[in-house]
């Protein structure tokens, strides 16, 4: 009885096992069939998109002078279709990068379809407001507790704990922003350049030694701007923050910005805000030269000798001069695109302007 | 003249305008319906493989008393057309874990290609190599300098130059580690776990004051006991690459290892060559502990007084314990897996074995 009852159950799970492999077989022949197929699309799909892109560029390049409105608007909407639409997807990688390589290797980061897209970008930004709050919370705390409680001298531990928090900061930073490029936003290259500035100086001031005793409020002096430019900054990240997010939707809504844009752009603001932001910005910008100055002039008169505030102080300066010239640069690209809309449409109100002779 | 060839040449190019535009409808609309379909294909292909691997779970855990060979034989293909051919790509990512989302949010880095994820592991593998010779090459040289530049005194800089890199290294390391593991390696999770101790080790020891002054051999012993440690551990990563990936080649030939596995799992190496590295192995991480608690004697007896020796110390012998655990246990396993071959040799041979009685 037992031995029937066992042959029979094991009988069943022969035929479930059989079943099961028959299944997996079956699995295996459509998984790799799909793959093979759609490859064989994709590259397809590839090839047109290239072949309408590089067609577009010669376009482009030949129509470079004179501004004919309605090509123009034929133009624009065929370079629309193929940057933002699902065509785009099946242009040539953007390459990753040598950042990218070295940190992960020659994995693809790109996704294929638009939706993923976008939830990287916004899960930035939403890392980016993360990230601000405490860009404010770290320094102002190390500030208030150096004078409620350490008697205006900090201890080393929790200073390096907040460098340790800026080098993993900046670098999971230029990590995702090498990433969103990837994925076809339009991120200026300054900012991640910026952000390679920024891993550097967080690596070199951790192997900056403290210095407590004996003159601990002369020495920590540097340490102490710092964390005020900290404190500066993390308030102009949350006002940004708040108010590029609001400016990027509206300029999604009217139609001007592609939905990989980031809220980055530091001046690409909404006027009024603008007039708040620019003023502090450059405040900031040049406290940053001040402090990066103080340095160098401290390790040129010989108060501190150590290597690290030479280092710091020249990367503070390439900071803020970098800062201060792309932020210039984007406030002069806006004027002239308002320039430029404001005759395009005296023209099309003229509408008598003579077109260009030879094309 | 002039005129009448500006409109012809004008006209030309709207048609050409209209042409592109129309081409860049047209693939936008298969762009679109391509990517819905194959979502739609992939999600089919997604749940077969989900039901097919569930099935094989409840099967297993039914039958996992008892060695029934030929049905093992049927399990074991099913299995490996599921994790091994195209249809594995479709189970269910692996989570990507914290450390993947802190750095790089919630991108995707599965490749869903058998031989992209081939080229990925490959090229680990590489990096590994490379990095070996670096892992032998900096600590050597800052050994040989010191005795026949320095006078016997490091200097900070090129130390923590070599620190910086550590840290890097161990970043970058995890990192691919990490994204081999949600492409379906077997990598054991104690080495990722090694990396981030080694990571925090790095960070740490970037903080650490290198003093020269006023006396630099006794105050630097610890430096060069943790360098010489290094030669050594370059020497055993090079002999371990050399000769795992040779055993990989075996295996993967032999049908045992799966193309994703790594080279990494420091004792599943060949018989004889396992004789000579188990004993590096040992006398490594009998090293690396012995230095650990030095570090600790040091500061208990007040040698050196920073906390950053204290947590040097206890992450090295964490480190030490963990490798050595984690080697027995490989080593165990495999000696497991031996016996089992052989019994089941026997029990072929006798082909008396009574079945289990009840499954």
């Amino acid at each position: 009885m037992e031995e029937s009852s066992s042959s029979s159950s094991q009988k069943k799970i022969e035929e479930e096992v059989s079943r099961l492999a028959e299944l997996a077989k079956e699995l295996q022949d459509s998984a790799s069939s799909f793959i093979s197929n759609s490859t064989t699309e994709e590259q397809s799909l590839r090839q047109r998109a290239l072949a309408i892109d590089s067609n577009l560029k010669k376009l482009h390049s030949s129509v470079q002078t004179g501004a004919i409105d309605r090509k123009q608007a034929h133009k624009v909407r065929a370079r629309c279709i193929l940057s933002d639409g699902d065509g785009a997807s099946f242009l040539p990688n953007k390459s990753h990068g040598r950042f990218l390589k070295m940190f992960l290797g020659p994995i693809n980061v790109r996704a294929s379809r638009k939706d993923v897209q976008l939830k990287v970008k916004e899960e930035y930004n939403s890392y980016r407001d993360r990230t601000a709050f405490l860009f404010l919370l770290f320094p102002s705390t190390l500030l208030l507790l150096r004078s409620w409680v350490w008697n205006g001298c900090f201890p080393a531990l929790p200073v390096q704990l907040y460098q340790a928090w800026l080098l993993f900061l900046y670098t999971s930073l230029a990590l995702r922003e090498n990433i969103l490029r990837v994925n076809g936003s339009d991120i200026r290259s300054w900012w991640i350049c910026h952000h390679y500035c920024a891993m550097v100086m967080a690596l070199v001031s951790l192997t900056w030694e403290i210095k407590g005793q004996p003159d601990c409020s002369h020495m920590q002096s540097d340490v102490q701007l710092f964390l005020l430019w900290a404190v500066m900054q993390g308030v102009a990240m949350l006002l940004q923050n708040r108010y590029q997010r609001q400016r990027l939707y509206t300029r999604i809504a009217l139609g001007k910005a592609k939905r990989m844009d980031v809220v980055w752009g530091e001046t690409a603001g909404v006027e009024g805000q603008l007039l708040l932001l620019c003023p502090i910005l450059f405040v900031l910008q040049g406290f940053e030269a001040y402090i990066g100055l103080l340095l160098l002039k401290n390790s040129l008169v010989g108060v501190v000798s150590e290597w690290q505030v030479v280092v710091c102080g020249i990367l503070l300066v390439v900071m803020a001069v970098g800062n201060f010239a792309n932020t210039v640069q984007t406030l002069i690209s806006k004027s002239r695109i308002k320039a430029k809309m404001r005759k395009t449409k005296s023209k099309q109100e003229l509408n008598q302007e003579p077109l260009p002779k030879s094309l």
